[in-house]
């Protein structure tokens, strides 16, 4: 019998009709048992006659599967299988633990330390093959990517395969913001009919991702469309949705983000806001693994009143996490607050040289915004925009992967290393009221350590008041920028005054005694 | 006959009674003439048997004046005077002009520029004549002080003098949040007897502003206090305001602050929030010469949703411009899009290294400050809070006033300069949305020049599509820290690409061709 761990995908592939189009007119779906406890789970079309039902099961033990189709061929089939513990680099899927932060499925703790590479999985081969090097060579985690094809500045090359069958009836070198205002006569897909050849790639490089212990944040939809994938309507959305889980909710790393700017596919006019919810509660129901979900934005967060009507209401049931773009970072604990679900902010501005204010951040500037997004007890997310020219194809980690140029990833990479190294499961923050809300400040959950990241601030005598009475700790100053440490000699306290040395982007690590 | 320029002050002696109360038991107006036109001034007592009344004349011409009082020796009196062109240093007091800038009445144009010294016209003659001396040298051409002493950390000396008659009760030479707290029985002062001298200084210091071309932005309470001044009730609040404003509406220079965060005032149980309408209301009855009023936060602007409540309503008719507390500088454009008055930050973090986070600022970041709320169109204050060690009693300018041992101050300086050079009467925000929100970039009323701050982005490749379509401008590039400008070779155009040299703190004077 078929032995799978637990939390990796089990396959039930089966042989079906050709004709007419297997996406639409098969209805296919398994119920599979353990333990006299049943969950249906909707199968899909892969191409060449081969139907495939998958799931990511959670129980060890003997499982089984049956078949529901309106395909005589499909339906009543039936198979067993074994789910035993999982191996030690398998910690199963990143779930919600304490409301606002994260964990595997295991216990394992995770802390997302996020980058971004929009467009990777359909580049050269060579190029997918750099980044997941990239990635293997560095820490991040998480890896905000796009199921379809990427329309913008610096990304107007087509796809070698495109996700539906047809082709594109315009294709421009140039982009340009008509581009995206493609109408409905000038689409040359047929959205009834995925490519499976486009699909099974995908999953190829997520489950490399897995492999390297990466998340990947799929968004579902985003507006840099210019083929037309972004305004199907909801008859399409729905088959896509359904597609795309069925496909891919058995791949534990696997994060549903419903889109990338949400807004700005309504400004656009490619999808109305009341969309998301219809989307949202689709992907939820089509779930059988639960996978953390959530939603993008393009406007800011309602602290700017102007935009408070395009804010998604983050509170719905299926968003599990936010995923801001702002690079207001003082507001993560109020966020915090008013959600009591974990807070990614997944874009505070690029590393990059870019012509556009979200990409020409320094390299001190990104690891700054990671410091503050995380030492405040949310999560941040890298991106690297570096052009050699404007108007040129050279390859930008933030679209196409590939290397990095830049320098914050290193002290990114430093920073992470120092968390793990502290017994930061997560960050408690702390100081984000009263006179020290200056500071980015956090514990680590057992209260052996709390890291103080001073930024800009040179305070030459300073007090943490804000430690706990009574408990006296060693300190070590850190560089986040050159990325050494040293003691401090002096004792810190909450009550007593301490000198500071002088110097920029430095941060204190203090142990309990 | 007497003879002074227009916006001087005019002063009418007279001698009255000394019996009884004169601050509560006389009652003294001025009905001020000319051209057929009268304004009632109320007068007040200034001790030793005189009383005074006080107007700042804004018509040249012929003036009479007539007394009201409810003491005949006070009552029927009449003078005449003659009211002439100013003078070349006099361009009369501070207004709004086109809803969210200054100008002086004369039409100068005037950009505040402030500073802080909260306490300074309370320290020792020497020290005093220091600020002067420091005010004189630099280009700060506001300063936010108190009328009222100030008890709070490293402020914990008695005055030589106290406003009211009486002394306190308890005296500590140690700061701590129960000074604040003081019981109606513990206060040592009665509110309803004025010390002249106490005034007379005050507003002599106040001349001597003037006479420096540095507005006066007198803050009337605050919640800083170990002597009852805040918590003195209704009654006596008025009697304060009727007769602070008798005697200094006449200066020029003077700015009514109604308090430093009136919000902690009712935090603290001094003042409810109520009361600041009555206060606001009768400043401006009392007010005979319209000076500008404002109000300042404690709590964060109601971007920070809790707080809403805690936040003033700025649009009050009393209120003439905004007196901001924030660091969140982001959101000028935006306050001044929904009040459509002027925004002054008026507190955005001090430089120095005291202990608490709005005064551990950098250097950089005080500069830093400047530019980004200066080019969105709105006004900075500068303050300095540099300690030589924890809790001691050394003179620190935004307190004490004195000499300044910071860097910020310098740059400011030098941007005001630029800022002056270059027709900068006030500044005409841009990109303040869009792919540049990064940036603080404006433009010269008249469009000659345009002022792009680049903070600590460091795009290599530029494009300022904000700029106005088909114009070519040159271009310096300014190192904002080093204080040193050179050409740039490259033309600026609103749709071409240029080099951008690598630099932090780095702005653009663009000029066009």
């Amino acid at each position: 019998m078929e032995t799978i761990e637990r939390w990796k995908t089990y396959e039930f592939k089966l042989d079906g009709p050709i004709n007419g189009n297997p996406f639409t007119d098969i209805k296919l779906f398994g119920i599979f048992t353990n333990n006299g406890h049943s969950r249906k789970v909707r199968g899909f079309y892969d191409g060449n006659g081969v139907y495939k039902i998958r799931y990511m099961p959670k129980e060890i033990g003997n499982w089984t599967v049956n078949t529901e189709s309106n395909n005589t061929d499909l339906d009543g089939q039936e198979n067993s299988f074994i789910v035993t513990e999982a191996s030690t680099n398998n910690h199963g899927p990143v779930q919600v633990q304490g409301q606002t932060h994260f964990v595997y499925a295991d216990g394992t703790p995770y802390m997302p330390f996020g980058t971004t590479a929009y467009a990777w999985a359909i580049q050269s081969s060579e190029r997918q093959k750099q980044t997941l090097e990239t990635l293997r060579e560095n820490k991040f985690n998480k890896i905000r990517m796009c199921v379809f094809p990427k329309s913008y500045n610096y990304n107007t090359e087509q796809p070698a395969v495109y996700p539906y069958e047809g082709k594109p009836k315009k294709v421009s070198s140039e982009f340009n913001n008509d581009t995206w205002m493609i109408k409905p006569e000038d689409i040359g897909f047929d959205f009834s009919r995925f490519v499976p050849k486009y699909f099974q790639h995908l999953e190829n490089q997520i489950s490399k991702l897995d492999q390297l212990g990466v998340q990947a944040d799929l968004i579902l939809f985003h507006p840099y469309d210019s083929w037309g994938f972004a305004r199907m309507g909801k008859k399409f959305d729905k088959l896509y949705i359904e597609y795309i889980v069925a496909r891919l909710a058995s791949y534990k790393n696997v994060w549903w983000a419903l889109a990338n700017e949400y807004d700005l596919l309504n400004l656009i006019g490619q999808k109305p806001l009341e969309a998301w919810d219809f989307i949202g509660h689709t992907v939820q129901h089509e779930d059988p693994s639960d996978h953390l979900v959530s939603i993008h934005n393009f406007y800011d967060p309602p602290q700017h009143k102007d935009t408070t009507k395009n804010w998604y209401d983050q509170s719905k049931p299926w968003i599990t996490h936010l995923s801001i773009q702002s690079d207001n970072l003082y507001f993560v604990p109020k966020w915090m607050d008013e959600y009591r679900k974990p807070i990614v902010v997944d874009e505070c501005r690029y590393e990059g040289n870019i012509e556009f204010g979200w990409g020409d951040n320094s390299a001190e500037g990104m690891t700054d915004s990671f410091y503050r997004v995380v030492l405040r007890g949310g999560y941040a997310t890298h991106g690297e925009t570096y052009i050699d020219k404007p108007n040129t194809k050279r390859s930008i980690w933030w679209a196409h992967g590939g290397v990095l140029y830049g320098e914050s990833y290193k002290r990114i990479n430093y920073f992470k290393q120092l968390l793990d190294e502290n017994n930061f499961d997560y960050v408690v923050p702390m100081a984000t009221e009263g006179p020290h809300w200056e500071l980015a400040a956090g514990a680590s959950p057992d209260g052996q350590h709390v890291f103080v990241y001073m930024g800009d601030s040179h305070p030459e005598f300073e007090i943490l008041d804000f430690l706990p009475d009574n408990i006296e700790y060693s300190a070590e100053l850190i560089d986040t920028w050159n990325m050494t440490k040293k003691p401090l000699s002096e004792k810190i306290k909450s009550t007593e005054f301490f000198h500071m040395p002088l110097g920029k982007y430095q941060a204190l690590l203090l142990t309990k005694k």
